[in-house]
């Protein structure tokens, strides 16, 4: 049997909680350790704050060094924050230790527009080190990138293109709810815009990964935000939204060349949504349609992406990847 | 502007001149030379063969060896044969010629299984030589094969997978139409499978690269066939069925483990299909459902995926590839 892969979960929030539990399940994977910096946490053991019957002997630590030291992973599961800026510098310690990094930082999706320089000086760090940094996940990561991009490999030509992500939020977390806005008047649903805490992060990385893709020079990516309100009361497990509250939110990312939207991305979640679906619509040689009727669920989905990308990352060459750059993610096992 | 792909059509049929006919059309190709052995076709131009308006000043020749030295092509477009062995003569001679080769030879997508020995041999004369080596196409080479395990990455477990490929030939090429046994009676359909010339090619190759993707060790893999039989008279622009003739074909290839069917594969093409349809269904964590509606029409799509492979497998490391191994395929400019 080949060697089993070494992996650190670095962040032990939802997400990060419910990779390493899924990395756990896995023959081909050894959770080692697990890096959170909340006091709350440290100590504690993996298993059991990832709901598990049993415990996973790895305790969280906050001293990562220490713990790369002494266990010398292949792969760190990063799961943090959706910031490039902010995650940088855990992103350049990760890699400074020799591990190969697969990340659920929104922005890391696609870097280079936003920061270049970020972009390349861990790109350069990467490559010194001989490892990989990815990030990746559901969305972004795959159905509003990696997705439509590999359905245009059957395409002679694509004229423009455009994924649709209609969400029924009521299934969903409830910080998932909260974040989409549900249940809140529209001036509070403006507040939270202004603040920046209601925006999926990811669109705009999206459409310049679609966009690198395809070799299409964007003249400029443009990106909406506004509350899907509520026409009749609607619940979820945690919350009642009545008419005149956000039910959700809408979200639509265009990625224009010479005043036309070429690449559109759709992203709308909110709770008593009529149907759940992902989509991908290419006009072309031929026109296009895929669709998953009742889409892909947005935490299982994060997860498997992010423990699925492992394996890629580890043999892929050194550097910061896109998910464009890797093979077909599959589910092994 | 980065350098052109200089190419060489090898295999001047249907196939291959559509292939050529969309690499010309293609910024970042140049079509540097076609190869063909028939007699009727040597010495004619490219572009009039393949229905251009214009020539394409690319005389079609059977000496391959003079023409790779005269134009050192990057990358060739092999489309002659579906039987592996029988092209493997070709694919050695070309790998020799240090250029890398994208074939649309339906056994070279996924040749370990039924020619392990040639697939071995032609894996180290790649990488001798430097070069890549891909079978790739629509199907195989993406609907059954590459698409299904893509779909996969999104899934936390996999129990079991199913493809199904619905065609109506109806606007299909008459050589299709033929090659799926339209119009034959039920001894002319039988005679034709027992001939081997009815046979859809690849789908064993399909169903192993699956469960080398998925990391499934296969008991066993059955294929089935047998023809759809017209209920009413059905007709193409060439051909009329009538009740008690075959309108198409029904296919199945299934992968066991255990005496469960975990990989099945279902490949229907006849004249008068209601609809048309590519379609994955997954059984696992989650569950999973991906379809195209309408399809993707073959011929349009096997020129695009081999077309799209070529930047992939100039850039792959050198050897016997398979589509699992190269990043997403993407409609390059």
């Amino acid at each position: 049997m080949a060697e089993r892969m070494r992996a650190v979960q670095y962040g032990c929030g939802p997400i990060g909680l419910s990779v390493a539990r899924l990395a756990a399940e896995r023959e081909s994977f050894e959770i080692v350790g697990a890096v959170d910096i909340d006091p709350e946490l440290v100590g504690k053991d993996l298993g059991t704050l990832a709901g598990r019957e049993s415990e996973m002997g790895v305790a969280v630590t906050d001293d990562a060094e220490a713990l790369f030291e002494r266990t010398d992973p292949h792969v760190v599961f990063h799961t943090t924050l959706s910031s490039f800026r902010r995650a940088f510098d855990q992103l350049t310690d990760l890699v400074a230790a020799g591990v190969n990094v697969v990340s659920t930082c929104e922005e890391l999706s696609f870097p280079y527009s936003r920061e270049p320089e970020l972009a390349a000086e861990l790109d350069r760090l990467a490559r010194e080190s001989g490892v990989t940094v990815v990030g990746t996940g559901i969305n972004p990561g795959f159905l509003m990138d990696l997705w439509p991009l590999s359905m245009t490999g059957v395409c002679q030509r694509v004229k423009s293109l455009r994924a649709v992500r209609i969400q029924d939020a009521s299934p969903r977390r409830l910080p998932f709810q909260q974040k989409i806005g549900a249940g809140r008047t529209p001036e509070e649903f403006q507040q939270l815009i202004d603040e920046g805490t209601l925006r999926h992060v990811g669109l705009p990385e999206s459409l310049r990964m679609i966009a690198a893709g395809l070799g299409w020079e964007l003249d400029e990516v443009t990106e909406t935000i506004e509350p899907v309100m509520a026409e009749q009361e609607v619940s979820s497990e945690f919350l009642t939204v009545t008419p005149g509250q956000a039910a959700g939110v809408k979200q639509v990312g265009q990625g224009m060349i010479g005043g036309q939207a070429r690449i559109t991305l759709e992203f709308q979640a909110y709770l008593g949504a009529p149907e759940s679906y992902d989509a991908v619509y290419i006009s072309g040689t031929p026109d296009l349609e895929a669709v998953i009727p009742g889409g892909v669920h947005g935490d299982i989905g994060t997860a498997a992406m992010t423990v699925n990308t492992a394996p890629r990352a580890i043999a892929a060459p050194a550097g910061l990847l896109t998910m464009k750059d890797l093979p077909v993610i599959i589910c092994s096992p």
